[in-house]
């Protein structure tokens, strides 16, 4: 049930070439990443900045706006991408940021690094590392479009002996402000196809992950209708991982482009703004209390916040006691965050 | 510098007599209460049950409307009395919550009850506790009009040998949209005159630790321009202690009444309203990332989570890199947040 990465050529075509079509050329030199083309951390970096600007000009193409883009450095060696629109036609905010950041670990931060928690060893205690990854949460106005948030990230640490330790992590899911079945089979379906060309176990055991994951237990609701999600992953064999996450990558503009459009002229009630912004305060409490990247980013000195709490909404709203009555349409929603289910 | 409070009569009043102008019956049945009139819980709870219906009827007076109040029972023992106004005439959320709680601690649980960490010793490893509480955030719709918060609670446990130990702690403060230093002023120097009645270093100690405790790490700035907060307070002696948590709880309607009437009738307009939704935003970060109270009430099972979440604002925005330019008010208020003042 796996396959091979298409053709070598693809993956190594000319760097240049490659890079007139991004957002901003690459945090790693272009020089640098045309010598390393053969290296994992370069075509990592040519991927996510190559998805980063796919569904960059998609969501363009929707709203007719245009991203805003900042580019910014790390003192401590690499920096990042963030492409931001805001009050659009359509979105009330979406970002999608790439960021590349190298340097040194503690083993005690290298072994926090793995949700496994396994334990590395570093010449005299310190573990050179590369972290890489594209993430994006975009909030759209209309409450019938939902807001959708993916990641794909890719980690490398060398060890004493100079082996290096590898792993991919990432994810799509989709936030819904209410249940439509037909885009959240579309959602899903999308995503299990682009799963089942690499094993056949991945769609049943990320869709299930992603629940876990975006659970927010003070509530005892799903943050939104799921999708998949994985950490962790260092097998099969690097290419053959790699080449799963770029299935993913490479699944965000038809997962979620086809929904928007179908929804972009749906009329809405004042009601239903107030519930999509009811459901903004959630996702907010969820990022803030919950999300491991956020957290992780706002206990790093150094990091730059407007990046990592780009995912908020422009907008949220907390009611005292807010609570659908039955049979709505709210209700309904509630029903499904609260009892996941299967949608293909 | 020390005052013994002021009669014994007044202490032990009637408590029947006084319950009648409460919002509700305390959570403690009138009769246990009249029954143990002496014991410090019994003090405390009547001390929070008044401060919170003082405290909703001056807020009532300003606005016009009425608190809804609810009335919750914890299945492990004990409960609280929650009075929320949502939307009304001048506040947009005002939110005064009362908890009474009891049962036992692990001995790992209590040791983290306490800031200090004290280890104690329980009978078979469990500790009776009661603790208690009066809670309140006030987000008012005039951008001019100050958010108000202030909490003032009592702990006891009883170790295996039938001592108990005892501490209070809490604190009023403010965080204004726009810098008023007459405000500034009125509301520290009440409390400074409040604290020098118990102790002269009471408001300079509990002013520094209030501006270390509301501080907003990754944001490099304060929640608000403080005032006083205190944690772990057992010493000089109980009654003294009791004392002075009296004259600061009694100290909330005239620290924060005469505030907002004198900005009742102030214009604002939508750039100012706009500010102050940034700023909301910078509320809720801190509430849900750092505030002890709330990720304690998250992480604990059977929490009542209405309650503890009351004190986030109605609405809040974030927008991508705001930054007020030079010489703006808002760039006033920003440069107070990142170096906290003295006001009095």
């Amino acid at each position: 049930a796996k396959k091979i990465p298409q053709t070598v050529e693809e993956e190594e075509g000319d760097i240049l070439e490659k890079c007139k079509g991004l957002m901003s050329p690459p945090v790693t030199d272009v020089n640098v990443l045309q010598r390393r083309k053969g290296e994992m951390c370069t075509k990592m970096e040519m991927l996510i900045m190559e998805t980063q600007a796919d569904f960059c000009r998609a969501l363009e193409k929707v709203d007719g706006g245009r991203f805003k883009v900042d580019r910014w450095e790390r003192k401590e060696g690499g920096g990042g991408i963030s492409c931001v629109m805001q009050d659009g036609k359509v979105f009330e905010k979406a970002g999608v940021n790439v960021s590349v950041v190298s340097g040194y670990l503690t083993e005690e931060a290298a072994k926090q690094m793995r949700s496994r928690g396994k334990v590395l060893k570093g010449k005299d205690g310190k573990l050179p590392f590369c972290a890489m990854g594209v993430s994006s949460v975009i909030h759209p106005k209309n409450p019938h479009i939902p807001t959708v948030h993916f990641n794909y990230r890719y980690f490398e640490i060398e060890e004493e002996d100079g082996s290096k330790q590898w792993w991919f992590g990432g994810g799509t899911d989709l936030t819904p402000i209410y249940i439509n079945k037909g885009d959240a089979f579309h959602f899903h379906n999308t995503l299990k196809e682009a799963c089942d060309k690499h094993h056949p176990q991945y769609y049943s055991n990320f869709k299930k992950w992603c629940d876990r994951y975006f659970y927010i237990p003070h509530r005892g609701e799903t943050r939104g209708i799921g999708g998949i999600f994985f950490d962790d992953l260092d097998g099969p064999g690097q290419e053959e991982v790699f080449s799963f996450v770029k299935s993913c990558a490479r699944t965000v503009v038809p997962c979620y482009i086809p929904i928007v459009n179908k929804h972009l002229k749906d009329t809405f009630t004042a009601e239903e703004k107030d519930w999509q912004q009811v459901r903004r305060g959630r996702y907010v409490e969820f990022n803030l209390v919950y999300d491991r990247g956020v957290k992780f980013g706002l206990a790093t000195p150094g990091s730059r916040i407007e990046s990592i709490l780009m995912s908020l909404p422009l907008t949220a709203r907390w009611e005292y006691m807010h609570e659908p009555a039955e049979g709505t349409l709210e209700a309904e929603m509630l029903e499904v965050l609260r009892n996941p289910k299967e949608w293909v």
